[in-house]
């Protein structure tokens, strides 16, 4: 099973404004190369936070990289997953119609009524953990259903987590050459936040995209 | 007059922990970098936040520098600036010690006898701004006492201030291969935040010093 972290920020650090509204940090290039990590793995994951903000399909852009999967014998889409304790996702949301396979990731708090809206829009509802998504099971439990290659793409709350529980092996950040400021901004990982301990990343690639740098790490 | 924005972040944007404790995140080639960016200036500067967190001495650790410095007739250190409108700066601060001259950027309305006490030190009050320091007047202040190079080395709420009045010229940001994370952990840039335009920069260049990367921008 491997895990690679993708995310665009800010110079600071920001992943979106304070207002949590997404901003064009990147450009062609590197929403390219997004869709190729996308199409390289079995499936796509977020936090709900991400799927409130944004609303995103997760979906790949380009034809050929559905092809590419085909002629490997993948699933044309990868799978989406939604870290979403509560299950908080909205069943009109776009992670949920039927472009792709789901995976919504609960916690066995989250109240019957939504799960039960979530399955009818035909997603799969995992419960891992009692009041918050359990991480280090929930990938267990997809990777059960073949999901072993996953590629996360945000939001800070969650990469948190995944940092936290040492379950990051691979982290690339795109850094757009902007300023986005603000004190509540969300960052590439919020959370708690370390205080003693720092996971130490190995830097192993820095490359020159659009107009910003692409910044590749082993974790 | 020249601006030069210089910092230290882990991979996640952040200036410290969520605790405020300074942590190492560059390493000593980034620190001699750093110094010789110190001594090419004619002043160095701070919010009063970091003298509160850090309570730095902002003088050049190399002596050769201060040889450099003063083959070419320049003061053997750097002025320290420190921003602090209401005079919170302690009077036995480092920045306040007879290392170099320092100046305390006020507002007019900072209390009498703390600026008293700063004065006491030996140190220069300048007030600019009615409750907060009013940057592009204190750069003035500042520019006429023959200060027209300044570094500035954070922390975040004043350089978020110094992108938002348009004062920076140049931005150097060492990432360092590490995440710190937490919501309320100091960033890059904090302040109120950008939410519908963002200032854009020029990526310059690109450079691996120690375990990190050097990220030069002109803004
Ligand atoms: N620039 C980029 O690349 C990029 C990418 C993605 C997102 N974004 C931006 O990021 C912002 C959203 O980020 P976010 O940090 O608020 O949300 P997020 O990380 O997408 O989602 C966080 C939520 O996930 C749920 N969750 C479930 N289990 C979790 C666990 N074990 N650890 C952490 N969270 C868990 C939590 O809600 P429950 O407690 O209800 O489960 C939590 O509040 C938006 O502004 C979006 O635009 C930017
Ligand atoms: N990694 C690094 O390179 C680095 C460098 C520096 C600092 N740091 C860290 O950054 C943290 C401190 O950062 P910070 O953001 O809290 O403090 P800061 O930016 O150093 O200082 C902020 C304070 O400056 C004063 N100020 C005066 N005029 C201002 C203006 N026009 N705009 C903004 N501020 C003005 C304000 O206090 P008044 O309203 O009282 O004037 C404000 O609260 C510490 O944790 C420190 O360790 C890290």
């Amino acid at each position: 099973m491997t895990i690679h972290v993708n995310a665009a920020t800010s110079v600071d650090g920001k992943l979106a404004s304070r207002r949590r509204e997404q901003l064009a940090i990147s450009g062609p290039a590197d929403f390219a190369r997004v869709d190729r990590v996308r199409a390289a793995n079995d499936a796509v994951m977020v936090g709900v936070g991400t799927v409130l903000a944004d609303d995103p399909s997760l979906t790949l852009d380009d034809p050929e990289l559905v092809a590419t999967r085909e002629e490997r014998g993948a699933p044309p889409q990868p799978t989406r997953v939604v870290a979403d304790s509560n299950a908080r996702t909205p069943p009109d949301a776009r992670v949920l119609d039927d472009a792709a396979p789901t995976v919504v990731l609960v916690a066995a708090g989250a109240p019957d009524e939504r799960v039960a809206a979530i399955e009818n829009t035909g997603a799969t509802v995992l419960a891992a953990g009692d009041e918050r998504v359990d991480l280090p099971m929930a990938f267990e439990g997809i990777a059960a259903r073949g999901l072993v290659d996953v590629m996360v793409e945000g939001g800070g709350e969650l990469i948190f987590s995944l940092f936290d529980a040492g379950l990051v092996d691979e982290l690339t950040v795109y850094v757009g050459s902007t300023i986005v400021g603000g004190r509540t901004a969300p960052t590439l990982a919020d959370g708690e936040g370390f205080v003693d301990e720092y996971p130490t990343l190995d830097l192993v690639d820095v490359e020159r995209i659009d107009d910003g740098v692409l910044l590749r790490y082993d974790c």
